[in-house]
């Protein structure tokens, strides 16, 4: 929904590559509001992405993600390569019939999740070899295959193949990142599809010299789109608010941005007032999983016991499904009981959650309001230690 | 959907007992077809009620359900008593509104789930003692108990509380049906809100003297409703229909009958042909959990490999969402995948599939050719030994 009456946009430019374009409606200070055009429609931005690791966002159907306003679902290409394969997912119509998603998807790589599998793979310039968790059989990941793989999914948006190390290892991270600008090369090389967006990914860890040097060359390719890796892997939120002073900034102004793995209210917060436009991460639904709700006020543990008589619902403020008719003590019984309910429920209130604070931040960048927006929100939430 | 053009009922009888109301509309050989009318909205019969044991039907929402046409939903008196306590569901507005299930709702009296804890109760002619699964905690239920917790849950149908014995002990079953008789007896005496059907239960086992002097002693109380207890419970189905072929007969005209506990889709169409109005059971949303799809020809096991590339829905048939949006390939891989939504769109269609076997009986009842539907039902119908 464009409100053009409310913009005070100093930039607004339309970029098109392929079938993609980014249309920049309104900045306020650093912070951005627009539109990603794809295929399967538009992704207003800023936005956050739930993820359906295995096809399927955990316990709520495509129907009820459409009813919380989602657009954009990140999906797991390591994952889907295994089981059920990409060839399947090729064969059965592509990953937005297979999973009933009919709005943008977005695949990573799968270097991230490969990457993770420390005694169980083996890096080289090529690319990685690892063992399949499922039953051990050996695989092999190169930014060639990687793209290939993304081309049969059928994302809309997919990811360079990169390296994602220790963010504190400078020597190392020189050599990890030069190692993910040349897979960047081979990436648009391989690439064929023109219905997918390939976004390239700056990587560095917690270093500075790095970042820049990253942002400069992957920047340096026309690219629909550009993200940052490697953060919110365990360092500190000053190191990771640090890189994102610094790199959102030399990244060009008419594509989105989108950072990596990140979810919580008050990163989602802090990577809008730097330049973000897109964010991704499984936190609403893992929580729910257990038991905790998302607010804009902090994480509720709906367990607790001072939940036992409230009649409440989660927060009086929200409106999804959840909270529009179920008590905090209906929620805690679930959760007692062992029922599934209680996770889609849940799921259902932390995704309105994070969708609803990217909305009312779009909207407050229209008004020009943002860092008052998100100065206030950042005093009223209780982050968790 | 009362056809009115299409009735070809011997037999229309209104009957009115305190807020309730059973409209026998059409009948076809011994099956009927009816409403029976509830404070929380009409019930058309026959009818198959989802059972939501723990205040929720497993894996689905009310919203849901309600867009599959359910209209009666079953919860277990035995399981909120202990957790989260009737006192509780009272304190938070009743069973309605704590599970968010506005249409009718029907509670059980507890003695099924108690008198099956063999080990952990112990009978006596007053009522029965027992041990909490949850916590070994001591607690006891009578009839006055079973009625007043029933009470304080709030459902539009309430049952006595009966014994549900061994159905071949033929000694047992005098002691534990003349028990069940004075239970009833106080069960009547204990009532005290009218906004609550209590449905009388006839007991007897698989011996049709005892099944007949407990029709006839149960309905000679002026109940709204009666029940046929204690099958389904490891007689065979000769056995079952047998007192099928003998109990409603015995049972007013003018009042619904409903069998407990049944829910296979050959024994509804055999209830339905021998003049049952309700059934009730946890079968469709049981089988989705292990991965089995309820169909008009059988169960299929989804995580069968026969489906890996199957494109097709559960079944070409079926509107249900599950069937409208997603492939047998796609469902067993969320099975393989652990993954909730495959308990979430099982149990959609199997309970679709249930809902679409009684409406498609009531309009056969209404045309009159009930006989030759079920027939042709029990031919396609492939029974899992
Ligand atoms: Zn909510
Ligand atoms: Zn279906």
């Amino acid at each position: 929904m464009l409100e053009t009456n409310s913009i005070n946009g100093k930039i607004s430019s339309v970029m098109t590559k392929d079938n993609f374009s980014f249309e920049l409606l309104a900045t306020d200070g650093k912070a951005r509001a627009g539109i990603f055009h794809t295929p399967h429609g538009p992704i207003p931005t800023p936005i956050f992405a739930p993820v359906g690791t295995q096809a399927t966002v955990k316990a709520v159907t495509p129907e009820q993600l459409e009813a919380l306003d989602a657009s954009l679902v990140l999906s797991n290409t390591y994952h889907l390569y295994l089981r059920p394969g990409a060839d399947l997912v090729a064969e059965l119509g592509g990953l937005h019939q297979f999973m009933a998603w009919p709005k943008p998807i977005l695949t990573d790589s799968g270097g991230f999740q490969v990457f993770s599998l420390t005694g169980l793979r083996k890096i080289d310039d090529d690319g990685v070899t690892f063992k399949s968790y499922l039953d051990g059989s050996i695989h092999r990941f190169s930014p060639e295959i990687s793209i290939a793989v993304q081309e049969k999914l059928g994302a809309d948006i997919i990811m360079a193949f990169d390296e994602c190390s220790n963010p504190n290892d400078y020597a190392y991270n020189i050599k990890s990142m030069e190692r993910t600008h040349r897979w960047l090369e081979r990436c648009i090389a391989a690439k064929k599809r023109n219905d997918q967006a390939l976004f390239g990914i700056v990587q560095g860890g917690i270093f500075e010299d790095l970042r820049k040097a990253s942002a400069e060359f992957v920047s340096s390719f026309d690219l629909p789109g550009f993200a940052i890796g490697g953060l919110s892997v365990g360092e500190s939120k000053a190191e990771m608010n640090a890189i994102l002073d610094i790199v959102p900034a030399m990244l060009p102004n008419n594509k989105p941005r989108y950072l990596m793995g990140v979810g919580s209210p008050e990163d989602l917060i802090n990577g809008i007032l730097r330049g973000i436009d897109i964010f991704d991460c499984v936190l609403p639904t893992r929580l729910a999983r257990h038991g905790a709700a998302m607010t804009f006020l902090g994480r509720l543990n709906m367990n607790n016991a001072i939940f036992a008589h409230d009649s409440r619902p989660i927060t009086e403020e929200c409106d999804c499904y959840a909270c529009r008719n179920f008590s905090r003590a209906y929620i805690r019984h679930l959760i007692l009981s062992k029922e599934m309910l209680a996770a889609t429920l849940l799921s259902i209130h932390n995704i309105a959650t994070l969708e609803k604070l990217v909305k009312q931040s779009r909207q407050a960048i229209f008004d020009g309001t943002y860092t008052q927006y998100a100065e206030n929100f950042l005093k009223n939430y209780k982050t968790v230690s």
